[in-house]
């Protein structure tokens, strides 16, 4: 029997069970009687570009699925840079086609969210056999209802509100929990519901300051001393949405506030006089231990991953599309975020509880 | 404003998330401006067939979204003996009938598992205007995909195993975690998953012990001093699947076992020499605070059914469909379990790992 | 019998095991079949002071044991304050009294800090019977080896230390995570020890930024690429310790920083080009479930307080000290702090397994 | 520098802590600058009987402080038996004297609990340089205030407690809940004080049947329809204590109970008419990762034994006695239980506040 040589390479932001789904990948090749090497490349892209790798074995991948971070090690390596040429003038995009042929790789197994799909699909079109796995705990992954990390990450901030929760009670007080999420606000929308958030700010609704505020106040008159504000780091005014790109850049550079839950508080201070609060659990959320639902969940996909590896099935990402498993040409992928629809279901019932979101 | 007259009961087993649901419906009644008066029925039905309830307000329902159990008590009242005459000679579900025209209720919220929806589809028959909200541990309700309480149980389940994982590897030693259900084996595949189980026997998948016992051995000659087996309460053997349901009983009865799990264990002594350590985690699985999933997930449903109530749409349960928050005629669930069919892509994806289900 | 009345107040920044604490007094009063009325001042000193309180019975104790925060609300009444008028020329101090008289309580029992009880020996001096029991995460009371909330506080922070590590060791990272105390560094260096920090720096040991720098980089030649750095609020640099207080407060004025954890960053990265990562875990070290330790101390000191009520022994801080319950006189306890020793054995241990606190 | 030559081996039942523990020897070694050579036995005394080990360097003790379990593994070989040939004649003891001496060993660390301490003591009688780590969750340790294991198992239990509480309350039920402990109570009562146990049934005071359903029943009158009863593995009835240890044993071996749990709930039903849930934790309390506590504790003992070993001070276990790090010599602490005194003040303050122990 041949031997089928694999490589694989975790890439961008850390997050929870990126070991559970290299376990899963290597568990079915192995299980499948066919001979494999597998090749870790160390630190993302990065490794291939660099040809800095490490041969790996079964038992690299035992014990490893309540296992935070990854046991390849990760970095950023932006699309933008990977197709220019680094400072010694090495073309990176070459190098790794290059790496690939050398080792005679059959493909290359990429675990990535958002940018690290850009890079994979360009190498699928430059002929490598790709297959990639969703990685990210914003959940934001176009062609996949569903990300492995994004789970793991609502509990931890979830965690962080609860506990926010006894001590806002206790004083009376406004609190505000950032939760992470630039760009889309799933993260956060889940974290607040689940800890019980009174406003939930995230970059798909514009909020309103004054709406902010009437939530609050509405609380107070109806008894209730405190007020949980859950803010995604990319949360934004109505005022800023309607900026133009460049204004906004402007605007953002100029602010004093270290994020926007800073400057949310100082409104706040300013129209009610209440002192507010902000926590800001920051890399927690990307940290630690996979939640059971998690390692499933990377665990399925790692399978179907080796699967597709046994078949010879390559350039697509291995997804999860109403309640099935599916695999996603990457060029659908690529290239494309999965926002959180204003009008989705999920953001009708948060407000038919109640849930203020700016708007 | 007609006041609108709600009941409100929980029955069967208690689970996580009751309270959130519950909350989830009063919030949206609240936030609506419906004027409402909520009756909640003391510990299940027999609240409602004997008249026991008590008046709940809004705070009633602020900040129990964390907590476990359920504000209103609960029982098992068994769908056949709801049928036939208490001790007293009391009709039972014509005690419910009348106290609920006595209170003038304009409906009655029921959050139950199966027997509850039985009970609750024989009421909606009777002329009462019900609203049913899945509740179960076991993931085994008819038409939905998700229940409350069951990512909660695979939360606990999945600890315990992660618990025992260390101590089977420190002494190498074949363990077994009895996990519940009785007749499906959702919970038990998601927690073995999760925890790495190496072995797992379910209620739809008959296991034949040498299977089991293959895999204990393929395992050590692998270099696996340790195995973990995760067995569901209803796991059951090829020869005892293959009796009929009247052997089957007899056999139980006969029985000197506590449950099958202690029956492997010896089986397995009996056939390897090798010494199994039985662990049931029990009733822990269905209490504590509800898992962030499961908070989220029940205050959507609760909003919905909040507003089936608010539009008198009456006779559903409210479900979950292909992600999307559905409602569900009570006749379509009554008396159906949502078994995990053998051929699921779930239970292929844990076979290619390597996964043993003993068949 | 003659019905005693007891006054009860939370005062200053809240923490776990408040409720527990509350929760052990009541218990044991009620079990003794000794009548009382419990008068619960709502927000500290500032119920005592404006005569808003609401009667407790049992019931109101009833499930608080794992409750974070206090059912009683807490505010920060600082001493400098108490002693002076309020905007309407009120004498607070006098305020106190004339309440505590106006009810005819038996006591007061004060649960807090370091400021609380300089007030609570105030009241003390002035003829109140005053128990009190200590309640800080920071374990900085005069008095005790112990205080209640901080072994919850160390659970909480070494979980944010534990996510932050998967992170960092997949990235090769230097972080930081800034854990609660000002003045002193208890929380600081059993989280840091618990999460295996390879740095700790503390209020109580100056450190020098070359040492911080050279672990780091002991650290890389040594092949590890990461780093976990410790920092507690108050972490002070040999050069800012050797300033007079007027000086370091006029630095502290003109620092940028939010934070010393943001400038050790800087200083890091000036002098390594290495990027570093804050992580401010902030309130939620206060907030959440007491951890079982907590329950239980909380609950064996509140059973003690009981019991010097039940005896009419006042003017003590319940304490613990050389692993038995002690009664301290208030005085003894007011106005001092109890600051980590910088030759304490567990620094020399922490030391000797090459922990480094830039000293 | 000559080479310091040490064994290092995890005896009897595992237990949280093993591997920080040995990490902190280890990194005390390392960090001092002596050289040294790791032998780590493998399966406990077995690998110093049969000669099964391997070298272990610094890298195999980087990252387990948070493990679970024991990376050298363990096993049980009971004093008893040790001073018996095995089945091929050979003298263990003395195999284990030839092969500590055939490695020219330097040391020998064992990490142990009561029956572990024996064996270390009859080695180190005969001649070997032997240091010990108390290793277990039951705290019965002679000669220290505190193992470690034990505050991660009163962890664990108490989940379990918490988690049946909230089932227990909907469902208006007495539940019991088995702790492990043969012989000692140390962890069902902080468990059970932590858990909000009503009744706590311990190895060292005898229990009255009566007693414990006056209290089931005195709760129920004043409204409390629920009970939460936690006995430990070893809890004994005072006809049981009263009798020989040869009738108590028969009368063990002719029960037809699993354990005193299942006993006690008939006793219950046949006494109340209540029907008895019995959930049991078993060997979760031993697994998954220490708690900060632990990890804190197990470090600092550990830098104490490296500590002692860098000064070749040898026949001590490491323990801890009014808060200070101790050496204890092994002939003190070989064969004596540390009881839990039913005077102690703990139990006094525990019953202060209502709790039941059956006396």
């Amino acid at each position: 029997m041949k031997v089928k040589r694999i490589g694989m390479l975790t890439s961008g932001g850390d997050c929870q069970a990126l070991n559970a789904a290299m376990r899963g990948v290597v568990k079915t090749l192995a299980h499948s009687g066919q001979k494999v090497e597998i090749y870790g490349f160390i630190d993302g892209y990065k490794g291939l570009i660099y040809g800095d790798f490490r041969m790996l074995t079964g038992s690299d991948f035992s014990g490893i699925l309540t296992k935070g971070g990854t046991i390849l090690g990760s970095s950023r390596t932006p699309f933008k840079t990977i197709t220019e040429p680094d400072e010694n003038g090495l073309d990176k995009v070459d190098a790794m086609k290059q790496n690939y042929y050398k080792l005679r790789l059959d493909c290359l197994v990429v675990l990535g969210g958002n940018g690290s799909h850009k890079t994979a699909n360009l190498l699928s079109e430059e002929g490598l056999n790709i297959v990639t796995l969703p990685k990210t705990i914003d959940n934001d992954l176009w062609g996949t209802d569903m990300t492995f990390g994004f789970q793991s990450a609502v509990d931890i901030a979830t965690a962080a509100i609860d506990c926010i929760h006894t001590t806002a009670a206790s004083h009376g007080r406004v609190f505000i929990v950032e939760v992470m999420g630039h760009k889309v606000g799933w993260l956060t929308l889940n974290a607040g519901m689940a800890g019980g958030a009174d406003i939930i700010l995230l970059p798909e609704i514009p909020y309103d300051i004054d709406k902010v505020v009437d939530k609050i106040e509405e609380r107070e008159k109806a008894g209730s001393k405190f007020t949980i504000i859950a803010v995604a780091e990319g949360a934004i005014s109505k005022e800023k949405a309607a900026m133009s790109k460049k204004d906004r850049k402007k605007a953002d550079e100029k602010s004093k506030y270290p994020s926007v839950s800073y400057e949310i508080a100082d409104q706040i201070l300013e129209k009610t006089g209440r002192e507010v609060r902000v926590t800001v659990p920051g890399h927690t959320q990307r940290g630690g231990s996979p939640c059971p639902y998690d390692r499933v969940f990377a665990t399925r996909l790692g399978a179907e991953a080796g699967e597709l590896i046994l078949k010879n099935e390559y350039g697509f990402m291995v997804g999860y599309r109403n309640r099935e498993i599916v695999k996603v040409p990457l060029d659908e992928v690529a290239g494309k975020l999965k926002y959180l629809d204003p009008d989705a279901t999920i953001i009708k019932e948060a407000k038919l509880t109640g849930i203020c979101f700016g708007d």
